[in-house]
């Protein structure tokens, strides 16, 4: 397989890293893993996370274990234990069903080649979705964003942050706003140290923050990246996602959702069919609260479609190519033949 | 001075001890406070907090410090230093205007029995409160409440959690949920605390949970505290409220704020007048987000009172003594006579 690399998994000579998402941003630790069941761990532990990292991180995974000799029954059995690593996020599933589990041919090259189709999809997708959404973005617009959806949560320039810095980067005065994201802080960990190495000003907030500024107008947009997209265009994204949406509405602040099309899972008429992954306790509890106490912590919630401004996505083209669209679903299914 | 006794507060024979509330709950640690610039000391890093026993620990504070000899002017002095310790919680303003800066008589006698007037009007005014709030909650109540407001708040059992405590003793099969309230985690580290102490069930979450929890129909009524209530109704309290209250009108659950009339400012036309503390960036950052991150930290907000189904509060009625009420402002001013 050939090398590929983006900020959060490098694949080199044969070799796979990961950079453990849980150390950022004080320690940028790499990790080489050698297996789908070392990978399937790096998952769940969120060493490696982001809907469309996950994919495309399961996915060289097996097609290493593949290139290292694996049997046909062994690739099946590894493809079919890490489409269930984590139950949210679609990009997984869709992943290797397409790598694997929908394909007739599992030989290695056949394998490889669809995983290095899927790795430069991904960058391409991200990269279509930057460009056009970029546009949505104004000079001097203040933008809330919640949990990560960078360049750490895919393997090309990310969904909604790749929008925001794309903003940036077309010299668009710009402020971004970061939810910190609880339990887990991916927001104060991840999305803070990204907006930072690409020069981007921001502002850490506390989620229980983002409402006050709304009231006082600081906030002009928002931009969140997703899990999973029904048809009707429901989102399953980071837990308290629905809650800054509620908000948005209450405020007449443009809300949108940045995911390609591999987010989107057609075979999910709404919301209500999206299993919510319930976390351990102690991610909430941390060392403060008493160690014995009641915790529920589910880790993503649905937003439902009318509270969505556009979902900037991905649709194929004319030449197999496949280029960024702004869909407004407010409920509306979309058609299978997307 | 008379031994004063609360879950937060102890004067006994003639010295003054508070419950450091940043170490709780896995130390329970008191502290001797000497002085009024202690007392700023421990109110300003929030050893000491909420906005009643703010009130009556400062006036506590104060009245030592006249019994231990100091003159008149000193003691208007400390006053004058206690009252501007925190911004935004009108009780601390109150309590020192009522024991020293509105009286004529600075005798220590004078001193010492307004502050034992106050301390057991705190005491009665979280009775009165509780009696009449918990009227509000129905068996098989789910209760959603922000920060802490209980008897660490207060010098009695609470506000808005004294009505739901009370609730529990009357027997009223009831659940809360307690939003941990970033940044310094009141919920989860001393809202728990209280009402395991008490035997209520609880669950802790996140804060950005609420509006899931409200999606999904486990919320019927909100209570939380307030630290200033302006004449129209407008409630300011923990950073995080007003989300609470936009998301509560959203799905329709009731929303009410428990506070004793010491908490209302008649001087205060609405909450645009109510300063918001900003506090120390670190706090928001911990040790997860990076060093140097640009962060803001209101540590208030305010809910205008249209979002607001009742304020459980108090009045003075015929023979002198405070009893309870509910007022539903919808931003009508309450009268200079109330």
């Amino acid at each position: 397989m050939k090398n590929l690399v983006s900020l959060g998994l490098r694949h080199e000579n044969q070799k796979l890293f990961i950079l453990d998402q849980t150390l950022l941003p004080h320690k940028e630790q790499w990790i080489e893993c050698h297996t789908p069941l070392e990978m399937i761990a790096l998952i769940q532990r969120l060493a490696v996370r982001g809907a469309p990292l996950i994919g495309v991180a399961a996915s060289v995974a097996l097609a290493r274990f593949a290139e290292n000799g694996a049997t046909s029954e062994q690739v099946l059995e590894a493809a079919h234990a890490l489409r269930a690593a984590r139950p949210t996020a679609v990009n997984l599933m869709h992943a290797i069903d397409e790598v694997a589990l929908n394909s007739r041919d599992l030989s290695v090259q056949g394998i490889v080649q669809r995983t290095e189709a899927l790795f430069d999809e991904d960058v391409s997708l991200c990269h279509e979705m930057a460009e056009l959404g970029s546009g949505l973005i104004s000079d001097g617009d203040h933008i809330l964003t919640h949990c990560n959806a960078g360049a750490l949560a895919t393997v090309g320039a990310g969904t909604a942050l790749g929008v925001i810095t794309r903003a940036h980067e077309k010299g668009k005065k710009i402020h971004v706003y970061v939810d910190e994201t609880r339990p887990l802080l991916q927001g104060a960990r991840l999305t803070v140290w990204e907006l930072q190495r690409a020069g981007v000003p921001c502002t850490l907030i506390c989620d229980n923050m983002a409402g006050f500024l709304m009231q006082r107008g600081k906030i002009h947009k928002i931009f969140v990246g997703a899990d999973r997209i029904a048809r009707n265009g429901d989102a399953a994204n980071k837990i308290g996602t629905y809650s800054v949406a509620v908000l948005a509405k209450a405020h007449q602040v443009p809300f949108y959702v940045v995911a390609p099309h591999t987010t989107i899972d057609l075979k999910c008429e709404n919301g209500s069919e999206i299993p919510i992954e319930q976390r351990d306790s102690q991610e909430v509890r941390t060392d403060k609260a008493p160690l014995d106490c009641n915790v529920t912590n589910p880790a993503f919630d649905v937003t439902p479609a009318h509270y969505i401004t556009g979902i900037i996505t991905t649709r194929s083209g004319d030449s197999e190519k496949y280029s960024a669209m702004v869909w407004a679903p407010g409920g509306k299914p979309l058609a299978n033949s997307f």
